[in-house]
This record gives C-alpha cells, structure tokens and sequence, in this order.
C-alpha cells in the first residue's frame, strides 16, 4: 500500500509539507477514511506499534481523534496527560521525552504550551512525533484536516479566498491554515480586531482586515477561531459581548456572503459569541466534518510515519 | 447468536423495559457471565467497534466496568472524563457529544448530573447511548445488574418483598430498581428519614416506612443505599451517627430480619456508617456479586447493541 | 516456555525473592527484552488476562511502563489512578480491591502510599499481585530492573560495591535494592547527610558514609536518588544547594571514582540537584537503559504471573 517513501520523518509544521507532500498525505487518507464507515473499524497496519498520546495541555477532541485513528489501526495507544505526568515533579521535557524514548513508541503525538516544544523532542529521540498543537506555534494536523474538508466541499484547494476571524495572534490554527492554504494558491485574509491581529502580517502573503461586515461578501470559506472564554481576564476587548458584535458570524451577517460559502471552526465552539447557534448547525457549516476527517487524516500520518505492510 | 431483533436501541431507563425486554437482556447475560471465568477472557463480538465511556462524574466502579466489558467483547474503548473534557472550556454537551458522533462510535456509555442527559443526548447522534447515571433520575444498568443478583439467588424475581433504605430522594439507584421490580410483581418498600423519602412516591405503588425496625422482618431482600459521607454539610439529618442508629444496618438489627434475606449495596460502602462491617462481609451480603453481575450485564448490553456475527 | 512453575504468587517484595527466583526471572526477561526491538512489538501471551493499573501516588514512568508491558503481551489493561478512584469518596482500600476482584482481573499492579498495602491487598483476593510501591516501604520490579542494569554492565550481581546515595530513610528503591544486593553477596554503601539515614542502618549489613568524597573511590555503582523537591518545606537540610553541594553528582566529584563507574537513577532526575546534566547524559550513566530494561521486566513478571502457553 505505501508505494511512495515517506520524506517526512515528523508532523511538526506545515512549513515542512510541499503541496507533493499534503496531497500524498490526501491520498493515505482517502484509502483510510471509509474504514470508520465499516460495520469493522478496524485494520491491522499499526498492529505491535505503540503510539503515545503525550499532551501536556488537555484537550478530549485531539486526544480522542488519535486515540481512536490508533486504535482502528490495531496500535496500542498509550495517554499521558500533565495532571499524571513526571512534570508535577519538575522533571524536565527532555527528561520526560528520553524516558519514553526508552520503552520504545514508534509515535509520540506531543501536545505542549511551549513554541517549538515537538521540534525540540525530535533530537531526542528516534521515534517519529507528531505535533498536535504547539503554543501559539503551529498545529499542523488540524490544517490538513482543515485542507482536506475544503477539498471536499470545493473540488479544490486553489484558487480560493479564505477568511480567518478572531485571536489570529494567538492562534495556531490560524497559522497552520495559513501555510498549508498557500501552498495550494489560495488567499487568506485574518479578520479581527486590530489588538488580535500581529503586526506587519501583511508581510507572510495574507490580506488583513478589521471589518468583517465589509469583506465577507468576499469569501469563499470563513473558518472562525475560538475565543478563549476562560482566559476572560486578558481579553483583548472590552467584553464578549462587544466581539460577538463585530465579529461574531450570525445569519444576518450571513446574508452579504456569497450563496456558496462553507463555514467551518476548530472547535470547541463557543455558542452564541464568535458563531451563532443556527450558523454553526446549519448545512453549510462543515464544523463535524472536519472532526470526522481528523480521523481518518491521523490514521493517515500514523501509518505514513510507522505503519507496515503484512 | 442473536436470534431476537433488539427492541431497544438505547438503554436510557428501566421505564423503556418491558418484563421481555429485562428477560431477553438477562439470557444473553448468561451466554457472557461464564467469559469472565475462563483462563482467557475474550471473545471477538465487538472487534472494530468503538466504546467511548464519557463520564461527567467520576466513578471507578461504573467506568471500569463498561471498560472491562468493552474489552472483553475486543471493542476499542475510550475514556472520557469531565477533568480532561473540553467541558471545562465551556463547550455544550451538545457539541461535545456531536464532536464524538463525527468520530464515528458505535456506543456512548454516558454518566451526567443533569437528569435527562442521556435521553436529550439520544436525539443528536447515530450511535447507541447507555445511561450511566444522569442524576438523581435514573441508573439502569445498576438495576438490571441487581435484578440479575436477585434473580440467582431468590430464583424468581416476582412476589418478593424488597426495602430500600437511605436517601431515596437523591437516588438513581433507588428508582431504576423500583421500576425494574414492579415489572416482575414484586412489592417495594422504601425506607428512610422523612427528609429523605419524597412526598407522595406512595402514588408511585411504593410502600413506605420511617421505622426500619418494624419493617425489616417482612424483607426479602434489604437494599442500602449509600450516604453521601462527603456531602456531609448537605446531609438532611443532624449526624451519621444519627442516621446510622436508626438506619444502618447492623448485627442486632440484622436478628429481626427472616432467615434468608439478602443484602445488597450499590456502592460504594461507607463501612460503619449505612452498614455495619460483619453485614457487608456476611454470606448473606450480595455485594460482590453485584459488581460480577455488573461486567456481565454490560457485556451482554454491549453487544444487543452493537455486537455483529462473525 | 515456562518450563519451572513459578514459585511466588505476588511480587511484594525483594526479602521474597531468593537469587534462584530473580535469575529465574531475569532469563524470562531475556527472552522478552528482544520484543521491544522488533518492527511487531506483540506477543499474544497474555491474551485474554486483565491487568489493572491501581496508582493511589501519581507515576507516569511505573504506570506507563507497566502499561506498555501489559499492552505488549497482548492483555487487557485498565488504569485506575487516584484522582478517578472511589477513595476520593471516602471507600476503603478494602474495598476498592474487593470490587475490582469481583471484575476478575488476573493481575492487580499497585502503588500506594502506605507500606504494606500490597501485601494487606493479597490476602483479600485471587489475583496476583505486583507492588509498584508502597510507601517508604519496597519498589521491588524497580530493584529487578536495577540489577538487571548491572548485571548487563559488570556481567555479574556479585563482589561489588554498590553505593545509594540521597535520601535513604524514605526511599524504597533503597530498600528493595539493599535487598536484592545483598543476596548476590555485593556490599552496599548508603551514602547521605545524618538526617536522611535511618539510625542503626548498619545492623542491616549495609555500609554508612556522611561523605560522598571520602568514599566515591571505592564504588562499582553509584546509585543517586531523587531529592523531593516538591516537598522542599519538609527538606531535612537547610536547602537544596547545600544538599547538592555535598550529596550531588557531578563531574568534579566524579575524578575521583573509579574509571569503569557506572551511574543509576530510578528518576524521575533533578538536573542540577542530586546530579549534574553532564553525569546524567554521560556515556557511564546508565539510567535509560533501566527504563528500558524494566518493561522487559514487567513483561517478565507480568507473563509468570498470569500468562499461558497457547
């Protein structure tokens, strides 16, 4: 099945993947993504590969996407979360990592509040890591199943106009989106209040706006960025109340943008301030989409990055 | 193997079973229990299939044992807790339960302190849901596993006389074997401080008595519920100590009972508190056998769910 | 393959073990060590057998460890950590262990912060039993590991000089290790400040020295333990640059030990504190090659204990 090697000997950015690379990746992933259709969800690639889920920042979606893409691959999986990890005894990353490294995993998917944290693990260690989520550095597995839903929905990946709303300063997914969108020629516009959007942006390739209202007629998809509701002491704005205002996506704002824009979110939503109830259920949000196609894109990587043909 | 189509999609509440239902439940019950006794515990009824157990409130017992029932039949399970769910960013259960719907499971086993939880959930996804508790409403697969109990050794589950004693008032225990019992004729009494039995629950066709000693002598069988030592402040009566003397049940207490009563708890026990120590060790003290019940109970749930023939 | 009946039912402690038992583990480790190194890290050993994880004390590595262990012997494992346990309500180890042997689990893996807790637990149920540390007690499969280590590096358990450094009177990787020396007739030497050593250690058979310096020379193997950091206000010194100064490793002190010395650490480590960075990562120290050796390890136990040939 693996006809192509594997150039790519870690997921750590989108700023690794060529367009080659993320459409092989596809490819892995659309021979993957019936296998949760099955009435048997399961293959035996991964079986005997042990695949440690090590998140240092808790998170049920992106665990649980693993843990199962593992699973149905026939791996053992292994979680290790902060609260039962060493680091509440002080031990350092790199300790951690070489302890694990010992007992031999063949993945380490890495979860940590620090920039850079999966790169730093990869001079550690021979098994393969995975970066799922990094700061405020890169989480480049949510891209790809960001890229992929479009694909979906939009026949192609370039072409495009995307606009991302909200803490794009702060955001991730943003910044992995935004990577992965240019590799395909689509063009990306960050949309949000001035205090959330960095300064000199303008100089990566993507367009900036601070007024949604005018630039959503525009858009041929708007993924909208969770607003951290529980850091609401550093909010960046006066209130939730006053962002849900100006860049919130509710239906009325809905009415300027073109009949066939998709709208999609990361997740976990925030009901009611960055995207109102009906948007978020309505047909053309692709919000459980792109859950779905977590899975299958991360039983892709998996066994791109371990998996053995028997 | 399954030679009746499952009435039932969903095990929500004793209220949905019919007398046929818990019978039909309880003979597949049978074909699983001897599993847990052989030298190799496993069988391939729900290999490929996905288990999530989602509980927004911790329980050892409950989890481990859907967990260990889920793995006996070769599903993939997955653990959920509140502490690592994204409820704790504020995400909806709605969401939350549609995110693991696009992961495609095959069951969600759910534990919630809304009453209704796992009903309301029921309306948003595909995969089959058992109500782990939701509540003070209703704990289902707690009163089979203690019907089952009964059944083996009363050798009928009707036309007997069973007194539940403690807060029925808060408890899920307590009205998922009321239903369950007056399926098969027999009789309840509830048993209590008056603070913690609800007014009018005689409408429910309950007997009802303040005074365990004068009732106890015409029990079959003696259900205690458990305080909640650790919602002391809350408790509805001035100590334990109180509670335990008129409620508790000990050795004395134990010698106006008729000669083959049994005991059973739900646990966890508070030893000297609800039940005295040489009561909860006794040979007349099902406990244990109720938890044994409980993997066999869940296996057998498990699969009418969502087992297949290979 | 298991062609000697084992001879012990739980592994409680290193005073159980006699130098026939370890070696006889120790060869049923050699057999395993090489499934770790293979591309299918599976054997179907114990396929079928429940193995539950029961940590009352956080432990990523032993807990991980075990886990790995039990995962790659094909068994069932179930984790069960404090946080999520019926004790937080107040239930009685008594119980916990009650109930899940109703479960039918083959083995119980337990870590607890009372000594003796493992050995109380075997006397309440049918499961084996492996101590995964009970209070200041025993750390037995952590002194399997240790001598294991040794033994791959000085080709032998005897004649030599094993010095533990640090905290003596609370550790139980000391006292486990003392232990499993002493019966391969090497000599031990405990090596900390006054307040860290138990008064009339001596009577144990062991060496005692106040000063690392005086007596670093005449070590095959140093065995540094961790300081508790995360219990600094109960440090009996004064503070942890004092400790280090005078019990911590590094390469200074180490000019003076013998040139083919070997560094241990059961971890996790303090850089900085009890050992300095460069003696931790230095080709002598041979602390992942413990991690290493003690999933082979537990796979060992893991398999005598409960497996069987199919």
């Amino acid at each position: 099945m693996k006809e192509t090697p594997v150039r790519i000997p870690h997921i750590l950015s989108m700023a690794d993947l060529s367009r080659e690379d993320i459409e092989f990746i596809f490819q892995t992933t659309d021979r993957f993504r019936e296998v949760g259709g099955r009435p048997i969800k399961k293959v035996p690639a991964l079986r005997g590969k042990t695949v440690i889920n090590l998140f240092f920042e808790n998170s049920t979606r992106t665990r649980t996407s693993f843990e199962i893409a593992g699973k149905r691959l026939s791996a053992d999986v292994i979680n290790i979360t902060k609260s039962s990890s060493s680091v509440s005894k002080g031990e350092s990353l790199l300790d951690t990592v070489k302890n694990l490294e010992a007992m031999a995993p063949d993945v380490l998917v890495v979860r940590h509040p620090a920039a850079g944290a999966a790169q730093t693990i990869t001079r550690m260690l021979k098994a393969r890591v995975i970066n799922a989520g990094d700061g405020a550095h890169e989480h480049p597995t949510q891209a790809l199943l960001d890229l992929l839903t479009i694909r979906d929905h939009k026949k192609t990946l370039s072409g495009l106009h995307v606009g991302i709303v909200g803490d794009i300063a702060h955001s991730r997914v943003a910044r992995s989106n935004i990577l992965g969108l240019q590799r395909f020629g689509s063009k990306v516009t960050v949309i949000g209040p001035k205090s959330l959007i960095p300064l000199g942006i303008e100089a990566f390739g993507v367009g900036v706006s601070y007024d949604f209202k005018a630039v959503i007629g525009d858009l041929d998809i708007i993924m909208m960025l969770r607003i951290q509701g529980e850091r609401h002491d550093r909010l960046p704005f006066p209130n939730l109340r006053e962002y849900s205002r100006f860049f919130g996506l509710n239906l009325q704002l809905l009415q300027k943008a073109k009949s066939d824009v998709v709208i999609m979110h990361p997740g976990p939503v925030n009901r009611g301030v960055e995207i109102a109830p009906e948007v978020a259920d309505a047909p053309y949000s692709l919000i459980l989409n792109q859950v779905k196609n977590g899975v299958a894109v991360r039983m892709a990587l998996l066994y791109l990055l371990s998996g053995t043909e028997e």
